[in-house]
């Protein structure tokens, strides 16, 4: 490990390396989405200045827009006072960050006791990932 | 289980049960802790209309701001695409999340390669457990 990574031990990883990421959009505040890193994704999102996760189902590094071109570009890393979850704030490119073809990943509310999608599909999700 | 509790059945709880909870401040939008919730949490923040957490280190419900006074009254519940993250839209009384006296958990940001805590404590902490 390289002195410039000491950084990274401060992180609490789990009991699987990983740390849980808040993904938050720079000027509206929005909350985009949320997903895991290991030391090597949050060590990539450092060096890169793009958000790189760690893709728990595919189990592999997961270089956000790689597929659909929305890169998060990254602003500021911030870590929380227990050191074991890291906010991200990022400039979204395209605008969308869920993958159903939404600003936010985050677009259901429970209402009278039911989750509703109240926030709207901006981009076709097929005409997303060709 | 009653029927008006059925909402709780999409939420995807990980293999202890267990959800992950994003709070944001309502109108700042500002995230302000990163918490978990079983079943019974989040139908008790239903319910209540206050956030009421899982505490994982002392395995029991934790009322937030039980101890504080500073209770977080919930104006949306949201969740993500994939069923598997709750975000909690809150007031925060008395403007502190933190432990620490801090408004928000995420006071340290990444600078040069340093951790470095660029928020300031709004009040001593000592003086909020009473």
């Amino acid at each position: 490990m390289s002195a410039r990574n000491k950084w990274l031990n401060r992180v609490r990883w789990d009991e699987n390396g990983l740390v849980p990421v808040i993904t938050q959009e720079v000027g509206s505040n929005d909350v985009l989405m949320f997903a895991w890193m290991n030391r090597d994704a949050l060590a990539r999102t450092a060096e890169l200045g793009q958000a790189v996760y760690w893709s728990r189902s595919r189990k592999k590094l997961w270089h956000k827009g790689e597929e659909s071109g929305h890169f998060q570009q990254v602003h500021e890393i911030r870590i929380d006072c227990d050191d074991d979850v890291v906010l991200l704030k990022v400039e979204q490119v395209g605008g969308l960050a869920c993958h159903t073809g939404r600003h936010s990943c985050f677009f259901s509310v429970l209402k009278d006791g039911v989750w509703q999608a109240v926030d709207p599909v901006l981009k076709d999700p097929e005409s997303i990932y060709k």
